[in-house]
């Protein structure tokens, strides 16, 4: 029987280390450090100890780029010090930049970000609105790598439903935008030669807060990783986002930025470790 | 008369300053720079030069993040060192990152790129993708300022039709996705204070390689600046493409990058001039 996915494998070692399935968000609030405000780089450096307090409890790193990019080239720096800081402890870095583009920038984007070199992550979001075709470089250079994409397939914002669930003329009138993303998640993974049973490196974002659609989209696509924002900050439960499961409780990430970085308002690291800590209790304890 | 918004006016003295509609697109490939390949940094100083030598025959300048950004942390230099190049010549800069993200990540980008800093552009083009709600940040980052945004409304791709062509349940079902983001940026430059007559700081992308689209799409959206790709290299007539123009002959800007940059395969500056000055005649010519 095939294997997964060597992106996959490296996930899975990380949440059988971390016993989790918990992906920290990165999402640097300056003002949130020290009384007066803090630098880019402090807050980085901040980060950097929180990382070495829950490496062994969380499963994988999400630096959000906008907030990096937000501060200019101090932040793009801080950003790729993270980054190696991350991989460096041997945790899994799914870089939320949301790029797409056409064709030969589509490809510039992934080679930004999913080869060697000052933003190499281990995952790269990926949207998808100029089209399926956009997406072929992004799989093309994970196809043969040991990276992965997370396409957004369902967001979890209340706008979501303006495009992603607005009806695709082909290949039929009866599915959403959403649903016809998911189709091609699962259909490529299927090419890249991943059947039932094993993950492919192609995986999605779907939102923890929007009711029925995880459990769909699990079953829609169930040889993708998830990739599920919503819990936390965004009001979605422990018992709401293991929807995303498969049944031996793998196959997701569940992304918590501001309710684990700052719990109290202003950063405090022994706050931050109680925070994830019980994070991974609440899931354990769901159902 | 209400007057236009000041990123319109500031684009409108570009035009009349150039007599030209021309965005020069800034795709940087370092292999077509010099016999063995260039850094990025060498590939800037040919463009600034490029820039010194087009000033009178181009409108503005769209720098292509992805082609920066592929070069890491030097990239990103590189890409402030020529938006502050192509600014210092009183040449607007519209950056080309197709950005798009929910609430306060979309803010940090509209904070990255529409306000003093690093990166600081007139124009950003955004990714509606995640839904109307995820534009506000944008919308309230322009209302009061000289910036404006182009968002993506109808892409000159092949594959546009899967998500663009799709039909959305709100506000009836007879309008495509392209349809209902052109309601949304006429109905907001409405909203900002711009009526008929007057443009307002929210534009739109709109190919020029998708038949009668253009046409249509100016026709449906009277108070918004269109950015037009598809010109040149991708292969749209100036016929094709003059059909974004108003009747004054304004409100939009051509856009062409390889075929500027790169008119004989290796960077050649006087016959980027050349190809540069060909395509002011051919506007000037075009019915």
């Amino acid at each position: 029987m095939p294997e997964s996915h060597p992106f996959i494998r490296r996930l899975r070692e990380s949440q059988t280390r971390a016993s989790s399935s918990i992906c920290l968000g990165l999402d640097p609030r300056p003002a949130q450090h020290g009384t007066s405000g803090s630098t880019i780089a402090a807050v980085v450096d901040d980060y950097k100890m929180l990382l070495d307090a829950v490496v062994d409890d969380v499963a994988a790193v999400k630096p959000q780029a906008a907030f990096f990019e937000a501060h200019g080239l101090a932040g793009l720096q801080a950003l790729s010090d993270v980054m190696h800081h991350a991989r460096s402890l041997g945790l899994p870095v799914v870089l939320d930049a949301k790029r797409g583009d056409i064709g030969s920038t589509a490809k510039a984007y992934a080679d930004a970000y999913l080869q060697a070199g000052d933003f190499e992550a281990d995952a790269l979001t990926v949207n998808p609105f100029l089209g399926f075709d956009t997406l072929e470089p992004f799989v093309d250079q994970v196809a043969s790598s040991t990276k992965g994409i997370f396409v957004l397939v369902a967001t979890s914002n209340p706008g979501r439903a303006d495009i992603q669930d607005a009806q695709p003329f082909q290949p039929t009138g009866s599915q959403t935008v959403s649903e016809a993303l998911a189709a091609w998640v699962q259909r490529t993974n299927e090419r890249l030669g991943f059947p039932a049973g094993t993950y492919g490196p192609i995986g999605a974002v779907v939102g923890a807060t929007t009711g029925t659609t995880l459990k769909t989209m699990r079953a829609a696509m169930p040889n993708a990783p998830l990739l599920v924002p919503g819990y936390g900050a965004q009001g979605a439960s422990a018992a709401d986002a293991s929807q995303a499961f498969d049944q031996d409780g793998g196959g997701a990430l569940i992304n918590a930025s501001r309710s684990l970085l700052y719990p109290e308002g202003a950063f405090n690291l022994e706050a931050s470790r109680r925070a994830t800590t019980a994070m991974k209790q609440a899931f354990t304890a769901a159902p």
